[in-house]
């Protein structure tokens, strides 16, 4: 499966063009797209791993481009409102249609994923470079494969609960602070034939996304979130005539 | 509990605007909300049973009205278009802040149940009034509560999977139909800190909500949905300083 | 409803005999079980709240008592080995025919846990007196109702992941403690007709029984758990002649 | 993965033993369990699948074979009894250190299976050779890729609800029979690090597991309940000093 594979790294990209915070184009020199790339890659070595931002045509989010993406990994912050509707759509019919979707960190409050949930997804946070420990609670989960328990992270912004989302299909994480609070991490859910991955650690501050068991960790979300052979279309009404299953079946 | 309890019943209104089908002026004389309202009454004698149609101002879901309301159920088909998404925000909101939901039979396709789903709710259907099994799967729920198993209803529209849904809360319902079709027909869902209940039997076409188990199950629907001392708001984002928690709880 | 709940609370009571710690005669003066009871009163003041220990004949859980209680509240520690498999058979009856359970703090290990769970249970531990923080992560449900989120305990038991359970039904609190660990601390399974609470803060070390919140927590648990208009009879299988709907129910 | 995976396929063997039905010799000539095995053998050819029976030494299931299990599938119906309590152990602590299993039809009332659920695992059941229609309800669920939605099998005895297991962590397949009645016929569980599968269709009068889908569906839970990277070990419970995790991970 892995050589087959085709991931999109999408980044709003408004951090590193405006250099807030200063430091990020130390920590980050080819942006947090690119840091989530170049960590993919050992992982998927023969896979199509490419990336795009807010201010690539289209977001870089063609309908054709989309085709041809088995798993698409969001992260956002600052422009969550500047992200086309239009283009929200056609990523949630793709969702629908069985593309992976993976939500990264304050891509709590993109548009896709709230619309994807329902809910407000709001949550607590401080950004004050704290510990936070990753703890694995469901280790019979692929995505918790291999994952060090509890993952060290030694700073990085607290997100605490109440974390606003529906019951996740299946809780794999839960993050401890510093400061005592604590979260879902690690949830995912699945809407229409489509396959979805929250991770919460990763932020625009610390070099997150270079720590190696955060790596694994998107990693293992991306396989499990690819379903490359799949017939790529939303379920849709339809009106069934009777006994319609004697001849055929879809 | 139950002398407080505040229950609207919303119907769109348009079948019976246009007298489609001919006869649901006879099986449905005071409408179908009128219906569910009068199958509703005697479970809740003392309760505040109000009804509201599309036609009404607001469509009968003024600010006012829903701040006054603990559970409002939903029925719609023809018009689901005609709602005005402002009015679909308010109830988002109010469902977010801990208003019960409960969604009827063709309500699957409102605007205000795929956004709080995520999903396109779509389903295969065939109108030929076939009988329906609805078997209870989880009978420690409490809107299994003295219900017959299976409820047997002799016609009904089919329902049949897949039922493009998230998975729900708690699967209570599925039910069969003489085609052989089966159906997700009682599942529970909560978003923010609101309970949401879909029920599906109950078409324009036959006298489903006279049927005394299925009055059974949309009052236990009621009481288990109702949060009458909830402070109704929404979750919503906070920065929390560290050790907040010390000297205060919210 | 509260009127005519029966509620049993069960104690192992061998901490008390041996005193062991030795200041628990001065936290507990009545047992745990009498503090857990005297906690209830005031949610249910005309409950039948009656306890029981494991030096009871039949550890106090005689055929003719289970057929009597709503509710049976369980805490056990030293001595789970020496409860009686028959009698834990017959709870486990109990249970699946819609007697409400609810397991506290070391019951992780208690035979009848472990029997209706079908895991070890097993979990991480450290006597050392820490704060836990218990944190609300389904406002939504009954339990949590009026519940301080978080509930600061300022010294208890760490428990902490990984806690060998099923997947529950409804994760409602998650601890972190200030060592760091974390730990689902209030969750719900439902087995048979049966509804089951584990809750883990209480320890033979701390007066946890004497917390407010904890207090509120436990009583909460009592009403979601209890069905006292049920019919007690577990599922059993049946040889279901073709049609047999058609002329009654069950 | 496929190379490497080591498939046990166990059957109780009385049925055949027996001649019971007088035809099983005709429609299973190499056993339930040389069908299952031939079934999964285009799936896998590379992997090592072996069968065991209920006269084995051991049943078949020693502790060395086990630890060189990667999947074990279960078929059982007129022996239950005759299984060794020791060996329901053995069993049982492989699953919980992550071997996948597989139970299949009268296999829910398996020692194994109701230990590890924790319910009674009754049902309804009628045996007069009714159509089943097995309906997909999770398309995203690895195992029902690629299958018929839904598989029409001609004839198979009738399971009906309320089938007496917890929630499942995922609800794939539900079946309805010609009589009217619907079975959650293909539900998953983990417990501990272990994935288990259940799966209604197959029984001993009708040769369903010749069934192409049917034979679809076994290879799709072969592979999702496989972890042959995983270091067997059921959790235990531990304790854990203070800051234990800074200097390791576990």
């Amino acid at each position: 499966m892995d050589g087959k594979l085709r991931i999109r790294v999408w980044n709003e990209g408004r951090h590193e063009a405006v250099n807030e915070p200063p430091h990020i184009g130390e920590i980050y020199p080819d942006g947090i797209h690119g840091a989530i790339a170049a960590g993919l890659r050992p992982h998927y070595p023969e896979a199509d791993i490419t990336t795009a931002v807010l201010a690539d045509e289209e977001h870089g989010l063609a309908e054709e481009v989309l085709v041809e993406t088995d798993v698409l990994l969001w992260w956002g912050h600052m422009a969550h409102a500047e992200v086309s509707d239009a283009i929200v759509e056609r990523v949630h019919r793709h969702v629908l249609g069985g593309m992976g979707l993976i939500v990264l960190h304050s891509g709590h409050f993109a548009k896709i994923f709230t619309k994807l949930l329902g809910t407000s997804c709001s949550l607590a946070w401080r950004n004050e470079g704290e510990r936070e420990l990753v703890w694995t609670v469901k280790p019979s989960h692929p995505i918790a494969e291999g994952v060090d328990n509890p993952i060290v992270i030694p700073e990085q912004e607290m997100y605490g609960e109440l974390f606003d989302i529906p019951d996740p299909d299946d809780l794999i994480f839960i993050s401890s602070f510093a400061g005592g609070e604590v979260f879902r991490s690690g949830v995912t859910f699945t809407r229409g034939k489509g396959r979805i991955f929250y991770f919460s650690p990763g932020d625009q501050e610390d070099p997150v996304y270079d720590h190696p068991q955060v790596q694994r960790v998107l990693a293992n979300g991306v396989k499990w979130a690819a379903q490359p052979d799949l017939d790529r279309s939303a379920p849709e009404v339809r009106n069934a005539p009777r006994g319609w299953y004697e001849t055929s079946a879809m």
